[in-house]
């Protein structure tokens, strides 16, 4: 694609519009912007990183850049796992991390309304002193809200609670060519035409930028109860859920973890987790506001587990057993990253009743393959994160394994009735699996989505499908 | 728009396709197929209409007409109230009513498949059975799933579980050029490119028609309480409502009734309601596993009422009170009608904490303008359902009248942050509100998007946008 390289012209333009202290180029631009969490997917520098703290700013830019044909990639926190918000391209990467406002909670229509730089941490916060609760729970708790939205994040508590989408209720966007639209609102209920809303949550910063973002909120649940149950073998694990969920028992999380990544997971914080007697483990959560009806939830789901072979079941229901378990499945990610030189991910979802066969797979791919393969997930929801570790293979060969594997993995997966991305998204890393997944006519549908918005492809190209 | 008129030889290339008994022509079309449930929009006549059995025979009309460029209107029951599956242009009308088999119901995955003619209350009756609930709840129960989605349904329960939307995992979609695809699938998350299946979600059969859906679902209920609250004035009733969501009780249903549809409604099912002493009424339920948790928040929630000007607190928790009350709500718009000559109606949703200003506003022009404004609705997602009555007006008067009341009620809507339809859709007796509201930018964004799935605009032109 044959953009417009920034000149001195248009920096000027840009601190005009916005403020030269906000306006960076060439070596005061921080490397962080080069890349998100995954660096394997390479580093790419943009010729301007602009930090923009309102909607007008955003505009003005991309009516400049659209005229000028200069590609721009918008950025929350970068805690992207698929190059979402690297500038592949170069041109302008506008950063919302200042916009991190949260505007307004409305204890009537139990909504926030937020910028998108809100960090999901921050606004968990503010939440609970007013004994509110935004369901959706991603692992990375220092991503913006507006990452979160432009991804359809997921998380711990999609069995119960859904995802991000179900909780978004309007948005503020500038479109590719500056223009600014409002979709859906303060409202509960809508069916007023092809609903927008639902095309910008999930196109990661593809189609618009969301400059204002409202958010459902429920009353924040007065009990949590957590069990944590191990057992002999991944079978042994995997056989349970079905018969949870044919029990009419829904938890509101249900993970998946085994010994070697707890083991990585207690080096890399330097902090024990209850037990690793046993080879895999199932970590299971129970919330609600009638104490009674939460502790009868989890009674029923321990039964079920020890007559399910589970070796034993760990209730923990204080502020400080529950941190200590569920710090260390947020930290599961870093653990295998310092565990190995290099990784790949894969985030791929696949109906509940075929997670095992799933997992199973992955596993003699492993054995087969001869490339360490670390696996946990959300083993109420299907979507399963799958790591690839480079450990001491030399770069040819960890290229070319990678490659096969993860091949094979969504190859399965779609075989499976699963899809390429649970939570994580495509950015640009996926984006021939997305292809290969969807099939000539969706992808085409979707590049023809993504040219009425951004007929010139200047709003976060090489992203998605386009 | 230019379309081919359906001649001899498409006939027979239609029977043959299909079937000859599924075929029908000229005087043989039953005059239902004409309108939907307000034949005040108007009466067309469809050249043909189709009883399909499959989506093979979909795929090949689609493919036959969009060659011939001959408009197809796709239609479930006919209960639609805003005109979306009549044959605006003449054409072929495809039926998706004999599409009616309850394909699967999962278990494990807790989805249940079914073709688009399942009706909404079949569904019900056999997820029951198995002890499962799809939370939806349109009033109309002989509406089709496939309507349901395509109008991206709401209902009573909103309040609690969301919309239509919010159940729809995967779809099987024959495009308007009878290429088929699949959206989403049995699974619970998905970042998986742009929502192609949101975007259908709600599209009136404009973009494509679903053959398949899966839904997800939930255990069933073990407890539903309701409780009927009697108020001095329509404001007294309206005040509670904010009230109640500070105080974080959140019932499954909240609806609001007045004395007069209370009395209309009696004389059309001819059953005695259990009160009409007082001038509006709060119909709250509750509902979930654990009984003394909906009794709880029920009683909770009757402590609120009482301490806030209702008159007394009825409640209900027999099968047999709580089907007098819900049956009597499920047949105001039947009695309505039955109330007068004409109707038009009006489906606007607004902010909680707008629907008291709103719902004001409508009392004063229906003083103001002169005529009879009846209105109820989902007082707890501010989904307010609005009848203007002709009674004696002349044809010119009602009219005249009907089209300013009609504009000045959204134009209020859209100044208190609302939208025009809640739940009933646009059709293509609220194009001129929805383009109004949307504005141009999103209007174009809307006709584009159709473009994308439809050049031609031979899948139930009309509708919606285009």
């Amino acid at each position: 694609m044959a953009y417009k390289k920034i000149s001195e012209n248009d920096i000027t333009f840009l601190k005009k519009t916005t403020a030269p202290e906000r306006v960076y180029t060439n070596q005061d631009i921080n490397d962080d912007f080069t890349h998100d969490e995954m660096m394997e997917y390479g580093k790419f520098s943009p010729e301007a990183v602009i930090e923009v703290i309102n909607s007008h700013e955003i505009s003005l830019i991309m009516r400049y850049a659209y005229e000028k044909n200069i590609p721009v990639t918008p950025r929350g926190s970068g805690t992207g796992l698929c190059g979402g918000s690297v500038a592949l391209y170069g041109g302008i990467l506008i950063s919302l991390a200042k916009m991190n406002q949260i505007l307004e909670i409305d204890e009537t229509n139990l909504t926030v309304t937020v910028e998108p730089g809100v960090l999901l941490m921050d606004l968990v916060k503010a939440l609970a002193g007013k004994e509110l609760f935004y369901p959706p729970d991603p692992g990375e708790k220092t991503a913006t809200i507006g990452g979160n939205v432009m991804t359809n994040a997921g998380g711990m508590r999609a069995v119960k609670y859904g995802v991000t989408r179900d909780y978004v209720r309007g948005m503020d966007i500038v479109l590719p060519d500056g223009e600014m639209i409002k979709v859906g609102g303060k409202i509960a209920k809508n069916s007023s035409g092809y609903s927008l809303k639902d095309l910008f949550i999930g196109s990661e910063g593809t189609l618009g930028i969301a400059t204002k973002i409202t958010l459902k909120l429920l009353p924040l649940p007065k009990k949590t109860i957590s069990l944590l149950a191990p057992f002999q073998s991944l079978n042994d694990c995997l056989n349970i859920i079905p018969i949870l969920f044919k029990a009419k028992i829904i938890p509101t999380a249900i993970e998946l973890m085994q010994k070697e990544i707890i083991e990585a997971t207690e080096k890399y914080l330097g902090k024990f987790f209850p037990d690793k007697s046993a080879d895999s483990y199932l970590l299971l959560s129970f919330d609600g506001n009638a104490i009674g009806e939460v502790e009868n939830s989890s009674d029923q789901a321990a039964q079920v587990l020890l007559n399910e072979k589970a070796i034993d079941v760990f209730i923990a229901d204080t502020e400080e057993r529950l941190d200590a378990i569920w710090t260390a499945r947020g930290a599961f990610l870093e653990a295998i990253k310092t565990s190995t030189s290099q990784i790949d991910e894969c985030d791929v979802v696949v109906p509940l009743d075929q997670m095992r066969e799933f997992i199973n797979y992955v596993d003699r791919l492993d054995d087969k393959e001869k490339i360490r393969i670390v696996n946990f997930g959300h083993a109420g929801d299907g979507n399963i994160h799958i790591y690839l570790c480079k450990d001491s293979l030399s770069n040819d060969e960890w290229q070319i394994k990678k490659d096969k594997v993860m091949q094979k993995m969504y190859k399965k997966a779609l075989e499976l009735g699963g899809q390429v991305s649970g939570e994580h998204g495509i950015g640009h890393a996926k984006r021939a699996f997305l292809a290969e997944s969807l099939g000539n006519r969706s992808m085409e549908l979707n590049k023809s989505i993504k040219k009425v918005f951004d007929p010139k492809n200047i709003l976060n190209p090489g992203k998605v499908c386009y």
